[in-house]
Formats: C-alpha cells, structure tokens, sequence
C-alpha cells in the first residue's frame, strides 16, 4: 500500500504534539504538512522532546497547500479559527478531521453556547466522531467533527444505559481532567502552584460540553447537571456519573453486552482509574447500583482518547483502512 | 488562668502529629500525656518534624495513668481499639474527645456497618462533635464522638438546604479526598507510585461514612448516594453534591444567612478549592443552582476541620474556654 | 507593652503573602500599612486564602505615607524597584528589611551581576540579615539587606567547615528548589505540565546567588560553583554541598559545637528532607565524609527561612523583641 | 524472519512490566514465558492496566522449563536471588540479559558491596551491556549484565570526558530518581505523602552505584563521590556531575563528537530534562564549563535507559537483529 499524505494544523499545542507523536510511527500516514498560524519555525523548536526522532518544517497555514501535499488533515485549533480553516479547505478536495467544537453541535445549539456560525453548509454535512455510535457515517464522511474529552467520557458511559434509567431522571456528571486540558498557554490558573495540591470545580452547571453530552445521548439539556473539576495532574479524565434506573440492574454485565466488540472500550470489575489508561486510546468503564440509584465510572486519557488518539480512529475510517492502526493500547503505567 | 493538663492516646497517625502541633502552644491546654498501643519511644523518633521543637516520652495506654495526668483526653485510634479505651476510661473522671466513628452513630447503624459495640452505656450518652450543629450539647459533654472527615465537609454543605429540597430527592455526594485519609500505614494503594498522576473512586455507593452523614441530615440512607475518589494530594477534602429543590433559589444567600455568625465557615462566591483551606480549621462553601438542581461544593482539611482542630474546639468548648482558642486560620498556601 | 506599626510594601507576590500570615497574629508587630506598586484593590482579593482573617486596602506604594504610618518596613519588591524606593524612604525615619538582592553584595560585585546602583549611600551603610552571622549588627541596623534564599541555605551549610576544608578546594553547590522560588508570575517554565514529573538544572554555574554566596563564606567567585534545580514541589529547598577537606572530619560534632545555641538551626543524623523544615524558620542540616571528600546538606522552606520568617527575625531584633517571636518552628507535616 | 521465543523472569515488577510492554509489541521477539518466583496467577491480575492488551499465565520460575522455551531471558530479580537462577540456566542453551548486580562488577568489588558470588564462571564471561561502550562484545555474549540506572547515567555523562580532566579531579555526581526506582515494595519510604513535596538524600557517599561507575570509568572508587536523592516524581534520573578540567573546553562539542554515531544519546544545547526522555532509551546530555569546572547533566527515563530499553537494546544486539528494534524514541512529554 502507497503511503497516504496527511497534515497537522494547529501542531504547538498539547493535542498538535499527540497527533504527531502518533503520526510519525504511522504504517500508512506520511505526515506531509505541518502548520500553524504563523509558522517559521522549526518543530523540535516547539516540541524539543522530538528532536532526532522527527524534524520539519512548520508553515504558516495556507488551505491550498495544505490541500496541495495532503488527501487528510488533522485540524487542532481553537474554536472558530477552525470553522474559517473549514470553510477555506471545503473548495478543495482534502479530508478533515476537526478537534474544535465547530462542527459537533446543532446550528441553534452551538450558537447558542459558543458563537455564529460561518459555516453552515458544512456543518450540516459533518459526522460526529465517536466510534462507537457513528462507526459507519465516519467512514464515508469527508469532514468529522472530532468529540470533546468531557463527552466522549461522558457519552460511552450514559449509552448503554438509555434503556434503564428512570423517565425523567436526572444525570449528574462530576467529571475531573487534567491540566493538559486547559491547553498550554500559562495563566494564574495552570501555574504550577495554583494547581499543586489544589482541587476545585469550575464552570459548574454551565460548562459548554454539557450540551455536546445532552445532544449525543438525546436528552434536553436540561436534564444534564455537569460539574468540571481540576485534577493536579498532567492528564487523565474521570467521569463519575449518577442516575435513577427503575430497579437494581446487573450494570457490569449490561456493560459488557453493549461493548462486546468495541476494541476501544474495557469492562472493568472495580472503579476505574485514569492511570491505566493514559496513553491510550482506551475508555474503561465501571458501574454499580444501589437503592435505585447508578453509579458508573469512565476514564480515558483527556488529550488521547479525549482528542489526538480519536482522531487517528477517525481518520483510519475515513482512509478505509484498518481503526486500530497505529492506535496505542499500551499505558504509561507505572 | 491556670493550665489544663490534656492528653493524646495514638500519637503516632497523622491525626495524632496533627494533635501535637495544635496543642504545643495551646495557650491554656498543657499537654501532659502521650501515649500509643505500644509506647516506649521518644516522640521526636515518631515525628521527627518535632524535633528541638516539643519532646517527651511515648508512654503504653494506661487508663489509671491517662485519668491521673488529665482532665482531657483525645483519642485518635482506629474504630473498635477506641471504645475499649473510653470503655476503662469511663471510670474514672477524664473527659474525651474521641477522633475514631464508635461513638458517632445509633447502636443499630453502628453495628450494621461496623462491628459489635461494647460500650453502649457511653454510646447513649455521647454526642456528636459538630459545633455548628451541637455547640451547647458539647459543652456540657464527658465524651464527643468527633466527626468523620466526609460527615463534616457533607453535613455542613447539605444542612442548610434542608428546607429547600424537593421531598424524596436523591442527595448525591461525589467526594475527593488527599491520601493522608487513607492513614499512615503503607500499602499498594498509598504507594507513591500508585497515586501520583492517578485518580480513581472507590468504596463506590458502600462507604461507611454514608449512614453517618445520613443520621445527621435526618435521611434515610437510601437517599444518600455517596462516593469518595482519592486524590493525588497529601491533605484537603472537597466535596460536591447535587439535590434536586423545588425551584431555583439563591444559594449562596442561603449560606450566608444560614452561616452568619458561625467562625468556622466561609461562604464563597466562586467554587472552593482545597488549599484555601489546608492548614486550618475553616468549611468554605459555594452553591449555584440551575434548572432545579442544586450543586454545593465544600472544602476542608481532611486532617484538621475533618479531625484534629475539630477535636480542639470540642475540647474548648468541653473545658469551658473560647471555641476558637488555638484553631488555626491562616491556610498553607502557598 | 504598644504595638509597632510595620508596613509590608509588594503585598501581592508569594513573599508578600508569607509576610502577611506571619504578622497577622504577631505579639508586637500590628500591620499598619500594605501596599504594591499599583495598590487599589482589597488585600483578600489579592490573597483569597485570608478572607475573613484579615481585610485591609492595599495602597498604591508612597513613601511620606509608608513613614508616617510605619516603625519598620518590609520590601518585598523585585531588585532594582527595590532600591529606589529604599532610596527615597531613607529620607524619612522608618527601619527597613529589604526582601531583594539590592543591599546584599559589594557595590563591584552588584553591578557586575546586576546592574547600577543608584542607592550607594545606603548601600553602604545595610548590614546582610543572616541572624547567625551577624546578629548584634542587625539589631543595630536601619536598614537590612535579608538574603537570598540559596545563599542562606549554603553560607549556613559551609561556615561550619571554612577551618577544615583544603585550601582552594573548590566548593560545589548543587541545590534543588520548589517553584514558588520561580514567583507568582506564569510563564512556560512555570506551568503545571512543565513541572510536574519534571526535573532539571538551570543557570548553571552562571546564577547571580554564587557570588552571594562567596562574599559570605569570605571566598573568591571562581571556588564557588553554584547549579541550582528545579523541583516538582510548591516549596522547599535542599542545598547538596562537596568540598574536599585536609583529613576526615567528625563533620556532626562540628556542626553540633558550632550552632550550639542557635534556635534557627537543627542539626540532624541522617539526611534533611524539605519536608520537615516546609512552614518553618528552620535550617536543617546533615554531613558526612568520606576518602577527603565532605557532603553537606541543608534544607530550608524557600519562602519562610529563605525569605519571609527570616525577614521576620531580622524585624524583631531591629527592634529589640524576642527574635523568635511569632516565628514558626513547627512544619506543615505530613 | 521466524519469530524468537524470550521470556521474562521477575515480571511482577516495575521493570518487568515494562520488559512487556516492549515486547508486546516487538516486530521479531515473542514473549514465550513469563513467571516469578511462585507464579501461579494471570498476567492482568499483576498488572491491569495490560487487560485485554496482551494476557498469559504466569509461571513459577523453572530453569529447564524456561530455557525449553526461549532462546533468550530477561531477568529481572534482586541481586542475589539473580545469580542462583543464572547458575542454574547455565546448563542450558539460553541467552541471559541480567538486569540485576550479580554480573555488573569484579569479583571482589561485588563481594566487598553486596555478599559473596556463587556463580564466579558466569561472572568471568559477562560483558557489562552498556551499548556505547560494549557493542560488539554484547553481540557476542551469552550473558549480559545490564547496568545498574545511574550507573549508566553517569558513566555516558563522564566517558567523552576522561581526557580531559584534571589528574586526580574528584569527581562529583549528584544524582536524583524517581520513585519507581525504589521498586513497588511499599514501604513508609515510599507513601505517597513521604514522597510529595519532599526531597532528600540517602545512602550519601555509600552508594552502592558508586563502585559500578569507578569501575566502568576506570577510577579508584574513591574518586567518585556519589550521593544519590529522592524526586517525587514517578520516573526519571538526573545526574548532575561536576568535575576539574585542565582548562575551558567546548564541553558540547566534545560530546557531539564523542557520539556523533550513537542512536540513544542525544547533545542538548540547555540544561537537559527528565520529562523529555520519559518513555524513551534516551540518554540526554548537556556540559558546560567555567573556572575551570566542568558541570554535566545527564537524564534517562530510570525504568528504561537505566533498566528495560537497554535491555532490549543487549537482546536486539544478542540475537542479531537491529539494536533499534522497538525502542521506544518517543518521550511520554506532555
């Protein structure tokens, strides 16, 4: 088989440096294009951990070479800047995968938390990238609307559950992230002794993910209660989760039944934890019940599973070839 | 005033270090009495922190010896080893505060989740060391079950919401604690290794500090989901609970009306975080409300307002002086 | 006896904040003045972790109104700031204790490693602040320079052996600091994911303390070489010390007989660990010897010994108190 | 090419784990037989976060049956423990990579640091598998002795430089590791709250490692001084190494030249990092030189470069096959 060309835009960041530690050992992917907004610099200036192991060029980004040298392109950008980059590359023949926001919601929903949308047309054509629910519609999709880390966590966990929980019950998500997920800009927040036996809510009750949960397990948002913690550590992203079901349930065995042939997603017998699954593409999954009340616990690695890891699923679908290619299974553990 | 001579039995835990340092410049309690199981060592080879600092022999528990050299004493032993303790205490004339659960719940709740009680006569008598809630009945105790360390961050959050919550609402309880709840004694799940960079619950919806929050919020235990998370810190505890009320309501107005004149509590405009309180004796709350669910976040010091200077307002307020006489204030942050 | 008005000017900084917590409960010292170079804001705005313990408006810096309201002054200002408003303050009778580099060092060696001076009057005239080495001179003094804070941790490290060791050995210095050292202000290099599960040297043999150091152990420039680290704690300081020495030394005995009456300073048999000093003014020390080749260890909290509590005894004996009054001695263990 | 069956002995701990999760993988290596000393359980039971990554019996340790199944065995036991199994598996045809002390030292350098050898044959024909230094005899062998973590740290970081320094130069080298470098024992050392913002020294100027590198440098042991600290961190080793020099040399172009050929050192032009070979067989290096001192830095991922990665490295080149093969390049960064 021909190497495939693909691209990385938006590649200072925590999830630019994943895609590219993913890329470059790649049996099929060539990476043929970095980029950011500015470029002009060197990668191992960036990201000086690669040096000797991978060395390019980082343009400033421009869609018709981005096109040019790629049949796929990995887009790791901020909100809104990613929907103009969209826009610019849809005249042109290039698959993309999306790790922003932009193309995950419905129109009103999205403007409703995040910002008019420039993009509409391509908004309505895009496939949401979670495996497990869209397997299919990622497969023949030109343009996949990358999850965020909060929902995939959160979604792989409520699924299987749809069909037992209580009419009307309320589900509370107390999620806890990393800091990678604040991104690597410094701020009084990400500064290491802020963070150094620290831990706290943030956005509570109005975090923007909330609605992206809301939308993929068809509920109202409404009915969704989503308190973001931070976590002093690096990586690593827990969702625990509550509903009401309607009677006591055997929650590891619907659980194992509903994931029977997902290589993504483990069953495990006792609350999961995030260390055994950072650096992977894993979602681990634990529930349990009690009084009429479910508890159920999902962690994956926030900026693997959470972002650069699904898009490497996401685009080995959209390449046709096989989804586990190239795709880390083993932890960082210990 | 003249001093009052105080003892501690279990010195060698954290709880017991964390005693030492409240009471060595306790401007009335003189500590008088050191005691643990085994005895014979110096202190300064338990905790050589206190070295130069404060120093004296380590004495093997004797009931007779305690009661001669004390009118107070503080008992930071595990559940069961304590109410033997108290039990040969209780004759003679000594006062107790006791950090371990057996005096903390009704005989049939106790025996259910722990173990046979052999002290029942004391159990009926002892009351519950949360000031906010039993301030007079404290002070005019012999013995004060000291609250547990999630009881104390949970009940002082749900409390006074009480009146506002939708009848039979599930109280959810998502806590977090540092690794020193976990004590002193080494094992797999407090090696190093094992929780740094990781995060995960445990005891999911079975904790025994469920039954305890629940007697004191009035509730059924049913209604009381509850589960801790161990978190990569050494101390700190938070909180964060969700119930369902009748309508939208000002949360923190309710905080601070509730919490007026109480010096052990703050009421915050932004969610809590753990080192604004580590190092001392303060409660600090946030709630928000929306679409009728209420979130309440509390944060303490697991080993401090969740044992130790909890213990030592008990004590004030047992021998009759200032409740707030040597209970720290000023947090370790940085 | 009356309270004595001290001021704290740079409130916002880490120092700041240390000064703040350690005076708000201080016998004789009442915080009348605190100020930044901005000002117009609440102290617990700056400082969350003290509301409801104490509340002032922090002032934009003047020195008419500093004088007034003020005995005694703390800087805690970035050098070059530093001396110009000791400059215009030495117009007005106020007693400082400079937090900065400004009055440490010879006026060559200053300019040389920092930049010009524009005080050298006053510089002249400012006693070095290390209690150990020059006691009655601070008690005398208007105006004291506090030293750095690896100085303090390994001037106090080689004194002891200055008669012992081989002429023009050289002395190496290889210390290890928490990132609150670094500052408040965010940066690449102090962003959580960058120091956390991280390690490493910066500034080797170029860092502007080793000639701190070498005009206090009386040495030239060229023996001293001095590479500081920097550690994954919030806190903290090991300063790990070689120099070769005429014959092997009992190096415990020496350093017991020559810090025999000094309260600031622990001697210790084994090793010193950051942990048992963090929230003390303490100065542990250890040393062994072995084929010629002395090892020297010491420990400090960077912010209390190596900055603020030291700043702290330096005031009090400024104005004839107890030099340890309010000055901690007992750790934030465990 | 045919697959070639190796086996693990010791895989319950960390750098066993880690032996698997390189061999899981390896394009030619397939992992045969895996065992411990009483072996009888599964695989994931030692180590979940492997569970459906890769699974197998594990074996209690017979030397017949592992040389029947393998061409090639990791060992990775304590010292002591190693040299019996060696001893035995010697009657058979099987390579040996040790990852022990038993093989690394002379004769009578082992008996005076560690305790009488039983297996001197063996100990003849070892070669010592530090690959820069011993290539092609590691090729050749049939037992090699892997290094000890900073052993191999230190000895890359002083080799380019023997010629340089000053006769009779003491030579420093202050050293820092992780906590998984104490191994997954628990102990009060290793508690999470012992470990977290702390650091200290141990074993100072009696190390062990300290004969390994004098051995492997060709010095006296008693012109290493080296003292070995505690990070609190998981991974990684920093040693800083300070030695005297005839004069100012261009320390970095030395080292380029010194290993211009070699795939697993990589020359840094600032202070290297632990992070940044975290997850590698990396060893990065930086120099610099002032007064005539010269100041090394040298950092390796403890668990890989100083433990599994190398040998793999001794197993590629054991068995005929690129070195590189499934060595991990890329760091764990962020």
């Amino acid at each position: 088989m021909n190497h495939i060309n693909v691209g990385i835009v938006g590649a200072s960041g925590y999830t630019g440096l994943e895609l590219l530690k993913l890329l470059i050992n790649h049996k099929y992917f060539k990476i043929s294009y970095v980029a950011t907004t500015e470029g002009g610099v060197k990668l191992s200036r960036l990201h000086p951990s690669l040096s000797e192991v991978f060395e390019c060029d980082i343009e400033a980004f421009s869609a018709s070479e981005a096109a040019l040298k790629c049949e796929l392109l990995f887009l790791a950008l901020p909100h809104q800047v990613s929907m103009n980059y969209v826009k610019e590359l849809s005249e042109y023949d290039v698959k993309i995968v999306d790790l922003s926001a932009d193309y995950r919601l419905e129109l009103d929903t999205y403007e409703k938390h995040y910002c008019l949308h420039v993009d509409k047309p391509n908004l309505q054509k895009s496939v949401y990238g979670l495996p497990e629910l869209f397997r299919e519609e990622i497969a023949s999709s030109v343009l996949v609307a990358n999850p965020g880390c909060y929902p995939t966590a959160s979604i792989l966990a409520i699924q299987p559950f749809l069909n037992y929980m209580k009419k009307d019950t309320q589900i509370i998500i107390d999620a806890k992230s990393g800091v990678s997920g604040a991104g690597k800009k410094c701020s009084e927040k990400t500064h290491y002794v802020s963070i150094n036996e620290n831990h706290h809510a943030y956005a509570a009750l109005t975090h923007r993910h909330a609605p992206e949960i809301a939308q993929y397990v068809n509920m109202s948002e409404s009915k969704i209660s989503f308190v973001p913690h931070l976590l002093p550590t690096t990586r690593g992203m827990l969702c625990s989760i509550y509903m009401s079901v309607e009677k006591d349930i055997d929650a590891i065995e619907i659980l194992k039944e509903y994931y029977i042939n997902e290589p993504f997603v483990r069953i495990r017998q006792t609350p999961v934890d995030i260390k055994s699954v950072g650096g992977t593409n894993y979602c681990d999954i634990f529930a349990t019940c009690k009084d009429g009340v479910l508890f159920v616990s999902s962690a994956i690695d926030n900026l693997l599973r959470g972002a650069s890891s699904q898009a490497l699923v996401n685009a080995n679908l959209m390449m046709g070839i096989d989804e586990s290619e190239s795709v880390p299974f083993i932890a960082y553990v210990p």
